[in-house]
């Protein structure tokens, strides 16, 4: 099994992956766990300024500093979290926080802003899609992936477990010299790799939205008990999904703050652009949210309108037969009519059991007339509805 | 079909349209999304001052410049947003931002007020009917329109997606020189477009009222199940109403606070009232929300008191009923009473038949009597509240 | 049908009641709309101060100016809103602002106080009962009246769409020259009236206190249907009681803050008192509103326990009966004694009969031992509980 | 019977008492108002410093000044609201305003601390048991008794309706110079008897948390209907707890804070504690309140397992026995088979009559079988977890 | 019975528990209440500074002022809480507030920071797994312990109940000087503090996920009535975390405030760090609260698909059976075929009793194709969907 295979597995515990690998109770602090199953650890290192940029071998820690002194901005990209000791040389050498660098390499950190003297530290969660296979149809399950980015005057280092190229499209418009990225110094790139954090949640968002939908639509339908754990599915989700986003929109509007070091006054305006997209997505999942609640009144009372058919049947059939038996068990008595006149006189008479059968048919027409009365013998059949639809 | 083609495809489901067009993941912020159905761009310009007002036909926006200089306030209305290059020159000719612009030409986008440097920008969602065919029946139903509006101390630029004259009535006000908006400035003009807007959302909530009220009377007096749909549809109206009207308020607040830009001081009295009408409007949006919990609760009853009804009918007929076919079976049984005395003597007593009708008759009796006692037999019929309405 | 027939009327559509009368959209603000069924306008005016008071007779506007200057405190009470233009021509003359008399003329104005340069303006919602004929049962209903309340250092102005002598009480206080309301000038006349406006409000809360008290027992002894719609009205009541009461105390609160113009410092205790009153108002609605929430529990297991009980005697008779049919039925087979010993013996056997009711009777008591087991037949009836209360 | 003793009768319904006595509608304000019902007024004075207390007979309230030079602390306590004519006198000499007085003598004053020019106004709800007797069982049901506390540099006057000695364990500290009372002056002094007060709710809390835990054994054991009534009843309980807890660390937390006069640095600390107590005591009210809405899921629970295995009954004899009734009844027919070879020839088998009740009894066996494997024959019984407990 | 088995002793009554042991109400405050079940008090002194440490004997409270001023940092960790005196005398020697130590013997004191004039007072409750005997089944049971730290310039005393090493990993990085602890006073040995009782929390909410998930499995396969109770041990359970957790961390946050005594700049990070853990087990634990409410809907789901299962199948058997015995019946009556060609003329039909087999058949097969086209056979049904799982 490789270690990308790996990599796309379910996780086991739906709750041990909510707190990620920890460190045991009582160590330092500021242990980096390593976890035996994380990717090979790669760096790959961009330096430019607003007249050149170059892709520099990464050549060890040490040869940071003198990158740093030459290039405005320096963007070392760490991907994969196997090699835990090359990580910490490197917060080392950049003088990061034994703590901020425990939280880059673990893997469930809350987004968040953290100020240090010399340089700022954002933890954001992207989401990713994992396929699952969940009965027999195959599926898309949103996860996260953690990427922690430490930024400064010159330099900006992000860490993530998985490689794949989440910010190519930045590396391209760096290149190309499109727009204000290559101009505005360490905070613009870090705008730029939340703006497409961000971005890559509405098809996420989009596609819980048809789930939805789609639920709804069965429900209508076909409500089968099903149902309900989808819809407990669906309110997972929504809740992962809301503890995803809300803190991102603090660590934005954090970093949006007037104030805030290595933040230009220009690229402020761009977060609240971003600040704004997080409050769309916010508000989608708090409606969808909402109307997951609706779910479960559709499907309670789409049973009970099922429960009410099935007691309507048998009580039309049983009402209408068990008269009708009675009756015919009557004249199945064996009273003698040779003993008295007045012992069962009907079987004796000429038209005895056209009269019996006749008594029938009235009994049976006059419950047939009072269900019709009530409505209950389908032109008003409300589980009909459902199933014409 | 190219893979561009299907990215700008107008929504399909309810999902998308909850975000409406939006660049693709990586895009340059600031990238304006062209919509193949975008109506034709049209540009009007009214310019007016405490004593004169003139409608000046649009000469590309390179003529702008003059105008603004020579004009106490010059108004330009841009409708339909299908040439994006036009909405882009016309904003670099304001001088105006790349994401203010992106955002104006968006169509979902949250109504805010932003500040910059020379300029105000405000977006607002208006409502406008839409017919719909639901079933059979015709009905309207509500969606959002985004209107865009930059305004500085010289213009106005208001950017919507449909034509239509919804703002009309303040071009009249103006020609006729009536109230305080041909002396108040462009913040007072600004003012008098959100009163409109606020003022037409007052028969959508009215409506939703008396759809509300409908739903209530169909629950109690036919409470099919088709009815829990129309529930959701209404929790989804209130969603999608409070979605528009909430922040629209936030809006008002922010354009009345001390210190804006742009906005006399006599304007922010105005302000407060747009203020008012939205508390109104969203104190009975959220009112209608809590009926609308109550409905459910008066359609499960009655349902339940529905399927009661159905139990009781059963068991009416099923235990007054079988007892009886129980005892006429027994008078059916072959015993021989030739045999012994002890056999089905019954059968040869001068009064035997009349003795098992009799007997069968005290039986149903005492079943009637004591489902009488119960309040069975419709004195108290709950069920029957429902149907004499 | 004379004016205060109509008055009487119950409001035809409940949600436009909720907005009241309202200007077109577009309407220029400040435009006065006349309700055709407004009362006949009265003015009357008091005129007072620490020594002496006198009722002056209306002379129209152009008389006030000299009355303001020389009383300390004239106070013009304008009931009925049919003569709109005198109603303009006060508020011409007093200097009050195009919207805030647009807000006094119109019904539904949700409570506020506003600060104008030299007046302050108040919207109260007192109550008032309406005689409702709900189904055969008389009752009242409770709404609102609005009094919108004009104060400056030397003038009172209220205007409300009734008649009546809500504030008689208040001039009978300034005529006995009892308490500080003579000496305290206008922000004692207003405090004086919103205390009698909140006094007001007790009776009514108790009220729907007792309608709840009403309805929790009528839902113990005799859980119909009927009831939830009677919740749902509850809610419904509580819902405007709410949206009556807690603006108005943010109205009391901004009275007694520090600074507020025209009011004193020592009717500021005497407004902290009405703050106070209106806490204990708004608590007990809501402790109404979570105690209305449990009476639909209580209705629901009560229609749950109705079932259950049906259901019992249904099972109980037929689980009895349908066995003892089918024994029954057995000896009433047409085998032939005669082919064969193996052929329905027991119908020759000199105890067969008894043998067969004895058969019978075993069954029944066995049905019956194990339902008196499983508390079925009565002594732990649930549903008697009900019944015997 | 007079319209005034009519005003003053005692509250017979709970609406009622949660406001208390209430003065008429436009009373003037400060109107005190006498219960008939009040116990007799007693008036009790302790003076005190750090070095001599003694307990003087009350002469009257134009004593009480003297007192006051003379002592550091003059505690007075005055128990029975019955002379009103004397509590207004000594609020006159001392100083109190028309309205705190209004409050004090008023019995169901919300908890709340102001500040006068010269003294601060506290009232604080104690607990108290009142015997009740619902059905046949007694029980104790709390209710609250109002205290009132003035108090200045000197004095400290505390108003109840009860006799009773809540605070002489107080008294006896005083008088053993036991703790710091006897030197800090009168803010400690309303310290110690706002501790009792808070000490007193927990044994009622307690009390309440047994009730639930009662109940919830009961609603497991036994889930009758009146089950529904109690846990509303326990709702009710903890809203008034609630109302009575909350506004009171409110009290604790003002009278703690910095610059409140009367109120020493030291006694601060003490404060703080009660508030802490507080605390406590909400959270405990608020996991009762949200544990008390899971008894009813319970409960419904319950109801519906109940429901089910009567079903199961039912279901289970009828569909084993009807079906056998349907073969007796065939074998029942009048076929002749002297007719045809065709007519029933099983009645003339050798085995005929074994060959039909083996019929019957393979029926049956395949029905119980399909039950069996369905788990509706007990093993699996979930309704046995309930009576087995 | 030995004290330490006391002590593993399931609590009686879950809701003293909740308030601890308490002293009397009017008691003197601060006082010291003796447990007569607590443990044997022992005394345990670590002194360290930067250059040195040492395990000192300790030789009664009268020994620590010279300790205090020979190192830098003294430990001084009490656990047992039976010598209440001792403890009284160390609160004595080292000048601590009578509130704070009542606080410290109390053993259910709510976490909270409070700053003394010359120390600040910390309690905080940590996680403790008490073996439970629920049924026959063995589980583990979360309780609190509480630990109470005084901290100042130069010592830190803890005062808990139990015995046991928790802290022993701190006493070790002392030993072997790893980490800040050794070099950082006493405001970081209570960091580490906190932050073990902060990481212990981390399995007792991960073992509650785990019983959440099995609870849902279990729900879905087998939804026996017992599950309901298991809810509301688990809602218990969450509530009893949270009252747990949240006030955590605001002890946290109060301590990394600037400002706080005895706390240095350096520490301040690392106290954020252990907010943020509580902040994730915060989220964890209101997570599961929401899906908590979601299993109780699956449940009722379950339980209704169950009793819709049953009906259908006495549907299903009782409307086929029913009217073929009926049909039997009526062949079964007694008329005289030989008084009238009209009496029962189908009993002497050649193929007679197979036309009445036939019509029975028919009847059957007419009603099973009616049931099939309902879906009501099997192939659409829902309950199968939760046993084949
Ligand atoms: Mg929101
Ligand atoms: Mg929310
Ligand atoms: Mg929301
Ligand atoms: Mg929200
Ligand atoms: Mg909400
Ligand atoms: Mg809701
Ligand atoms: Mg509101
Ligand atoms: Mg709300
Ligand atoms: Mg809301
Ligand atoms: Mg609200
Ligand atoms: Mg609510
Ligand atoms: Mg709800
Ligand atoms: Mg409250
Ligand atoms: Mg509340
Ligand atoms: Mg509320
Ligand atoms: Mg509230
Ligand atoms: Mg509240
Ligand atoms: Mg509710
Ligand atoms: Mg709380
Ligand atoms: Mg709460
Ligand atoms: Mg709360
Ligand atoms: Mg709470
Ligand atoms: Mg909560
Ligand atoms: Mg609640
Ligand atoms: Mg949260
Ligand atoms: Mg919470
Ligand atoms: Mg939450
Ligand atoms: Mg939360
Ligand atoms: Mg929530
Ligand atoms: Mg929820
Ligand atoms: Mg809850």
């Amino acid at each position: 099994m490789s270690d990308k295979d790996r990599q796309a597995e379910p996780a086991r515990s739906r709750h041990r992956a909510g707190f990620g690998q920890r460190p045991p109770v009582g160590a330092m602090p500021g242990t980096l766990m390593r976890d035996p199953d994380a990717q090979q650890t790669q760096v790959r290192i961009v330096c430019y300024g607003p007249d050149r940029i170059e892709e520099i071998p990464f050549q060890g820690p040490q040869s940071l500093p003198q990158l740093l002194d030459s290039w405005a901005v320096t963007w070392i990209a760490v991907s994969g979290l196997r090699d835990v000791e090359l990580i910490a040389e490197l917060g080392n050498v950049l003088g990061l926080h034994e703590l901020a660098l425990e939280d880059a390499v673990s893997s469930q950190q809350r987004p968040k802003v953290e100020n240090y003297d010399d340089y700022t530290f954002v933890v954001t969660q992207a989401p990713r899609w994992n396929p699952v296979h969940d009965g027999d149809a195959a599926d898309l399950e949103h996860v996260s992936e953690q990427i922690a980015i430490f930024f400064s005057r010159a330099f900006v280092l992000t860490v993530k477990a998985g490689e794949g190229g989440r910010f190519d499209a930045i590396r391209e418009r760096l290149y190309k010299q499109r727009g204000r990225v290559r101009k505005a110094g360490p905070g613009h790139l870090v705008y730029a790799m939340l703006d497409i954090v961000i971005d890559e949640y509405f098809p996420v968002v989009e596609h819980l939205g048809e789930k939805l939908e789609a639920l709804e639509a069965d429900i209508m339908r076909n409500p089968d008990r099903e149902v309900v754990v989808r819809i407990q599915q669906m309110r997972r989700s929504l809740l992962a999904m809301r503890r995803a986003i809300w803190p991102q929109r603090e660590v934005v509007y954090a970093l949006a703050r007037e104030g805030m070091p290595h933040v230009g006054r220009k690229t402020r305006i761009y977060l609240r652009d971003c600040a704004d997209h997080l409050t769309q997505l916010i508000e989608m999942t708090e409606m969808y949210r909402e109307l997951t609640t609706g779910l479960l009144d559709i499907y309670l009372s789409s049973a009970s309108a099922r429960t009410n058919e099935v007691m309507r049947v048998l009580t039309i059939i049983a009402t209408i037969f068990i008269p009708l038996g009675t009756v015919a068990g009557i004249y199945g008595m064996n009273f003698d009519p040779q003993v008295s006149p007045w012992n069962m006189p009907e079987l004796s008479w000429y038209y005895g059991y056209p009269y019996a059968i006749g008594l029938m048919a009235t009994m049976a027409g006059a419950m047939l007339f009072y269900f019709w009365r009530k409505g209950w013998l389908g032109g008003r059949d409300p589980a009909r509805l459902l199933q014409d639809d």
